[in-house]
């Protein structure tokens, strides 16, 4: 059995050492170059370039190295019946939730604009406006979504979340369909995007519908820059229809320079930082679905490649 | 039946406002001015200079327009037997934990780090920290101290607390006494205070004890800005003990404009705004308690003068 990494270093050092660990009697390739062609049961990636999967004719498995598979399911030479799997990691869903509540209670609370006063030196109380008023708007209530809705929740934010199957969450008011988004659009104070990226999520951010939101409503991001029509967010921001966002994730990374969303007063921008999955599980998945695969049973987070997640 | 409101005009104002609506039949007086002194049956203050207690012969009661009756019970003219009351609103007591994990949040991943980073364009991904890794110690379990302890929990920071009695609250670790307090202490990568201010908690966040805290930890102080030695604190974040702190609290209000607890880069504060009691139920516990005294039943929230608290 042999696996190839490919992946950018940061990601593919601590894949490849982890991956050895847990299984020494499998072999393990870091990058294209080192790797035997004709031996490559199973590779990890994140996008795969044309070209690349040809290379590899015993190939069984395509494994993402996180929970997104959109980069990977463009690969143009992804075989029609090859497996795509991905990862499902308790702790990446909760540290991305940490990151939606901590940037939704920073605006919620105003916290932005009390950290602007301290700067200039200025003592002075603003109404407050209360997490229980401030209702929050979840797209996608999958792995993420529902554990975001959840600790929304659990902390007192009124919330509901849209997916394409009802999902009857304890506390989280359900919305499905076109119909559905609109009416969630409405009363969403707090937007948060934990879609996945697929042809019917792709742009659909845009000035239709941001402005059904609520006047002062705040996006957060953490789906995929794509799903945000970028310049129409700016604008509805500039127009003075949003607050502003916290966008995570874009539709080129690292933004250029010049780019609004990078550099707008009233973004906050990370570097994609939301969550990283754990290396560990990463490997283990891996060699478990390998070896699945190999057997013939059914795959571990195998990936709906119709339906683009 | 009357009562005096004996506070800052902009919480004068909509309590009064509030009095007046709940109980027609009550006498309000906004200020010391209007109010015709021998009717005086209970006033609603925040601090009372002497000489002012004095001037009201019938003075049955004096209610505290917030959770925090330190500056009341400094008051040198209180008469002995006179019942105190505070106010215990879990509107408030949710605001403020909000406030706690807002900061709290920030703090862990790091978020005030990318924000410098974006405002010089920079994009570099760090090493995150996870809030499972990330132990929260509350000084304080009462009202407001149970609550953020229940909040952080919820979302998965471990948890302790310390407080006189102890608590046994699901998932939080309990320590009382001073060996708890240092035991707490030396676990606690994020302190935070919610204590009353009372002669025993009186500086106690001092070099001494905030030196127990482990390399790198970080301060939240919703108390009250006296239960910390403010130059301590400052020295211990500029010799790199602590990372830093959030305070919305401190020993003077407002800070002098040079003072290193508002203008430090590593110091996050706020102007007392970690969360107002709702004014209706102000009001309408000051009405309770007055027909309480007058008809010598037990009163709400009735501080304890010796504990002082
Ligand atoms: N910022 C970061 O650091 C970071 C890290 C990891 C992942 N992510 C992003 O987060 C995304 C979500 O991950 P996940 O593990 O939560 O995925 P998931 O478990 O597959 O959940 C996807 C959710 O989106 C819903 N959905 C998909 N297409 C829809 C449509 N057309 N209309 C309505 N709802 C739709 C699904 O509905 P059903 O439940 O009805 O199928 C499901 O609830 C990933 O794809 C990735 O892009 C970002
Ligand atoms: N920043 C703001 O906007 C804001 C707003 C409201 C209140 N506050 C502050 O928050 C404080 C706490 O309010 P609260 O309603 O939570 O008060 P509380 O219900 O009376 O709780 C006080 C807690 O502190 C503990 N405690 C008191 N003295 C102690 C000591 N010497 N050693 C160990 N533990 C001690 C008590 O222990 P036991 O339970 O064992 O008695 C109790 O758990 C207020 O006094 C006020 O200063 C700040």
């Amino acid at each position: 059995m042999a696996i190839l990494v490919h992946l950018p270093s940061f990601m593919a050092v601590p894949i490849t050492a982890a991956l050895r660990e847990a299984a020494p009697d499998i072999t393990v390739w870091n990058g294209r170059e080192a790797a035997v062609a004709e031996q490559v049961e199973a590779i990890i990636a994140w996008g795969l370039k044309p070209g690349v999967l040809p290379a590899y004719p015993k190939l069984r498995l395509v494994c993402a190295a996180t929970a997104g598979v959109d980069k990977l399911l463009a690969a143009p030479d992804l075989p029609p019946g090859m497996p795509v799997t991905r990862i499902v990691d308790p702790g990446q869903q909760a540290g991305i939730a940490h990151y939606v509540l901590a940037m939704a209670l920073r605006h919620t609370r105003a916290l932005g604009r009390y950290a602007e006063q301290q700067r200039r030196g200025e003592w002075k109380r603003h109404p407050g406006r209360d997490v229980s008023r401030c209702r929050v708007g979840v797209l996608g209530l999958g792995e993420i979504g529902s554990e975001v809705a959840r600790m929304f929740a659990a902390i007192g934010y009124p919330v509901s979340g849209w997916s394409r199957s009802a999902k009857h969450l304890p506390g989280v008011t359900d919305f499905t369909g076109d119909d559905g988004l609109d009416a969630m659009l409405a009363h969403s104070d707090i937007l948060v995007c934990t879609l996945p990226l697929t042809p019917r999520t792709e742009g659909m951010l845009n000035r239709q519908t941001l402005s059904r939101l609520p006047k002062g409503a705040f996006l957060i991001n953490v789906g995929r820059g794509e799903h945000v029509v970028e310049p129409d967010l700016v604008a509805l921001i500039d127009e003075g229809h949003l607050a502003g966002a916290a966008l995570d994730v874009f539709a080129k990374e690292p933004p250029s320079a010049d780019d609004p969303v990078w550099n707008h007063p009233r973004i906050e921008a990370t570097p994609h930082i939301a969550a990283d999955p754990s290396y560990e599980l990463v490997a283990r998945q891996c060699i478990e679905n390998l070896r699945r695969a190999r057997d013939g049973r059914e795959l571990l987070n195998q990936v709906d490649r119709q339906a683009g997640y």
